[in-house]
């Protein structure tokens, strides 16, 4: 360690409180011109925020209120497809003996979201074990012109993974075999239903990690993981899943078996197929399996939690730190002051550092310990030193890594607690990432009980959240467009990493040109000309 | 540095001789049943070998044949594409005034492959600035039904980059700016045309290092790289394009401008369209920009040359190096005994290294050269205390560095030294990656005078080459499609890095699955309805 950082006592992990995020908080707040929305304890602007919550699906939790159907809060017609009939529940009980599901009480839980924002009234819910079995309910589906709704773990945060209507939910649930695991190349390849979590720990016992991690890794399948492109904590150091997935088997809507399950690192014969599928929220397929590359698992992993006396200063630390600490590396999290006064005053942790404008916390993942710490010292000591850190802690063990992460990734938590919460999750240029957060400030004004901004700086993701007593018309009318359109204004993305599924489809059209929105039809059109796969999801509505 | 290795001087690097790989040995050979061959200095079964040789298109090297024209040699047909007319290159020379070049000794350097081994006869040459030129071109050539050849640095190893017939070459050689760097991020947005060692050079001096290295990176352009999906010597350490790619310009074929152009690490608003033409060898649209994320340099890298007593061992020092290496390991290649026998014989390099069945070359880069040279000799220690490696050689300063990876590059120069060359870039299994050679081996007999394994182990890319004195068509009849289905049936890729291009198009179903060629070609359909873009490249031909 450097002479100026001292790691302290976290004795502050005592205070701590564990705290169940489902149900615990209910209110009703009335939402103009719409139905009664449900307030809950809303999760974090990032798939990786709430760890501590296992985001199982369930039954509605006791004292919760009921979800208002989604056909009733927004404006969306169903679309003519099919309703399931008799004669297709005993067609789908011959294609799936046993694994065809109408009980109402099971059903809840598949037709409503983890967030508990919407809800579909799907009547049936089917369980396959193997991807001919999902080829033959799609391609019955196909001929019989019924809607679909595929979903994994059901823990997306744009509505993508449950009905709007009656789609027939189809589960990868039962789909959780490990097919292959290579010791040499750390490849893994198994079917779409296989919970991340399990992964890990399967790969971990090897000597390798899953390059990818989220917060809601105890519920979340592989295949949805793949199908949303889920970002999550392990981004800034393994990269993007288009990156790493190595093969795919997808189940096109007509039943179509499309086998692109290799494990070649390398294979340029032909178009990469698999690309079209990553990101694509199930509207142009069904994955059934992953081929995924998994990185050696790191021997040490530091992190530190430092204040900053402003947002130049967290720039100029992370390029610091990319150069000092260069292959190891993994995190760089920004928090700024207003959202360390969340975490301290509702949920009553405590900062380890002296309070400072902004927070950031690095954090490394390296293959020697000794190494590491020092690469780590020499960055600490240079980024005090030089004034761009003000103070710092450290944490080498589990227990004190976890507590530190839990001050930045608990925000999503403390917010929820102060209000009703306006949620955006923005990639921007790193240099004008927290300009947004200060200009809406200043518009908000005293409307805004707390502006905040916060995120994964290193991946330029800025997690952005507005908080209010209860939900405000004219707020919302100031914070939307306006945020989009400065967002597009820096040729920033409206969802950096949630995707768009059926909340957010409206507001696509603000990352992406009229050509590009014309392709991902045109590519819908090809690859399901019947639309019925995730209806109401991704694409936005046609003129 | 542990015990048991000690750098040794590399004398050996006295003795080599400079040699110019281009037209300095040249002989005729007769293919049975096709016209004459000019047989060449065949350039290395991958993108990254043969570095000495810079492949700018040049005129005919003195003393060369004359390459025979792609349609004389090859079974295709011209399909029924307008002719290029006076008034057509009236209309060009309006578009771009000054680039439309139509002098048949200009044409000649871009007709011909670097390879010499493809022809066109291409009568128009055109060299537009920007994209919006790219795009009235394209919108002409569409409502015309002109065929378009896309033409980066023309140093492709299939023939992909020059017309078949008469198509229209449109280079972008002029379309050379850099748009941006970002200096926090290490974000490049360039224009297609740039050289990508041009590009290294800029991104180096500002820190950090283009995720990409080949040994064409003299000549080849950026937009050719992401069109081919170049693999290349950094791919262990920095994965595929299909990652480090942020974004893409493209004009598709009608001359629509697909702006996806975005610096964003992070973007979950719909399809990642740009995927789609990564890879896709010009056939899809024409790549006009790039933005890619750039790794920051490393400040130490080391190269240490091994012997190993057989492929399990290499195996096995492939992941004790991972263990020990980790984040530093950045490449490992390996080689076997008649590799080393043909560098020494007819390039009379030396060894550095006892005599072993199989050598391998492992690389680190990191950021620290203590922390790197003490890992690095901990794996030393470990592996030849083992027994893994037997005996082993290691450098540091740049000259060394080169000298050692010549061992590996130069391998594919020294066998178009020994005869007739039929060469494979394959992706295998890495436990079944040698298994092939040593079939092959047994299966040729005397037959072939040397038949050798060596390539980019790290990433299961073998290059499998064949020797003998003269093109023998019984030879050939025992290789294919012999090694195309023993490849098949490992669920390997018949090509790795090269891609398909014109001359292995017909195999591409070694590799794909019907429904995959199925949807490619709906894809190009969809996107290319006229197929003016790189005609006779990439799918197969249609029945």
């Amino acid at each position: 360690m450097g002479p100026h950082v001292v790691p302290r006592q976290l004795v502050w992990l005592s205070r701590w409180q564990a705290v169940c995020a489902r149900g615990a908080s209910v209110q009703h707040r009335t939402r103009a011109g719409v139905s009664r929305i449900p307030s809950l304890l809303s999760p974090g602007g990032a798939l990786g925020a709430s760890p501590l919550v296992r985001r199982s699906s369930s039954s509605t939790p006791p004292g919760a209120p009921e979800v208002v159907l989604t056909q009733q809060r927004y404006p969306v017609t169903r679309l003519p497809f099919s309703a399931v009939s008799a004669e297709d529940l005993a067609a789908f009980e011959r294609i799936l003996p046993g694994g065809v599901v109408t009980d109402p009480e099971v059903l809840e839980a598949s037709n409503v979201d983890w967030l508990r924002t919407v809800r579909g009234c799907s009547k049936v819910l089917l369980r396959p074990r193997t991807s001919q079995e999902v080829a033959r309910i799609l391609r019955y589906c196909h001929e019989r012109n019924l809607a679909v709704n595929p979903q994994g773990g059901n823990t997306g945060m744009v509505g993508g993974s449950v009905p709007v209507f009656d789609e027939i939910i189809l589960s990868t649930t039962l789909m959780n075999r490990i097919i292959s695991f290579h010791s040499v190349s750390g490849t893994l390849v198994c079917q779409a239903g296989c919970v991340l979590e399990e992964l890990s720990q399967y790969v971990e016992e090897r000597g390798f990690v899953m390059p990818l991690d989220l917060g809601a890794k105890g519920s979340c399948h592989i295949g949805g993981n793949v199908a949303t492109n889920a970002g999550g904590l392990r981004f800034l150091r393994y990269g993007s899943l288009h990156g790493t997935v190595l093969g795919l088997e997808v189940v096109l809507a007509d039943g179509t078996v499309l086998d692109c399950l290799t494990s070649l690192r390398k294979d340029n014969t032909g178009y990469d197929l698999k690309q079209l599928f990553i990101g694509s929220e199930g509207t142009l397929g069904v994955i059934t399996a992953v081929s995924i590359q998994c990185p050696p698992k790191p021997r040490a992993v530091n992190v530190a939690f430092l204040g900053c006396p402003g947002f130049a200063e967290v720039l100029q630390t992370f390029s610091s730190g990319k150069e000092l600490l260069g292959e190891i590396l993994s995190a760089y999290e920004f928090m700024d002051a207003e959202c360390m006064w969340l975490v301290t005053h509702h949920l009553h942790l405590a900062s380890p550092v002296q309070e400072s404008p902004f927070y950031v916390l690095v954090e490394t993942s390296g293959s020697r310990a000794g190494h590491d710490a020092e690469k780590l010292s020499d960055f600490l000591e240079r980024a005090l030193s030089s004034g761009l850190v003000t103070d710092g802690t450290v944490a080498t063990d589990q227990t004190r890594l976890k507590a530190l992460w839990a001050l930045r990734e608990r925000i999503s938590e403390a917010l929820s607690r102060d209000g009703y919460v306006y949620k955006y999750d923005l990639s921007l240029p790193t240099e004008r990432l927290y300009d947004l957060v200060s200009d809406l400030r200043a518009r908000l004004g005293s409307q805004a009980k707390h502006v905040v901004g916060y995120g994964h700086l290193g991946d330029g993701n800025l997690h952005l959240n507005v908080t209010s007593e209860a939900f405000s018309p004219s707020l919302l009318a100031d914070l939307e467009p306006y945020v989009y359109e400065w967002t597009a204004r820096q040729r920033g993305s409206v969802s950096a990493e949630h995707g768009l599924g059926f909340k957010k489809r409206g507001v696509l059209s603000y990352s992406k040109p009229p050509e590009a929105l014309r392709l991902m039809q045109q590519l819908k059109a090809l690859l399901d000309p019947k639309g019925i796969l995730n209806p109401y999801k991704t694409l936005p509505v046609q003129a």
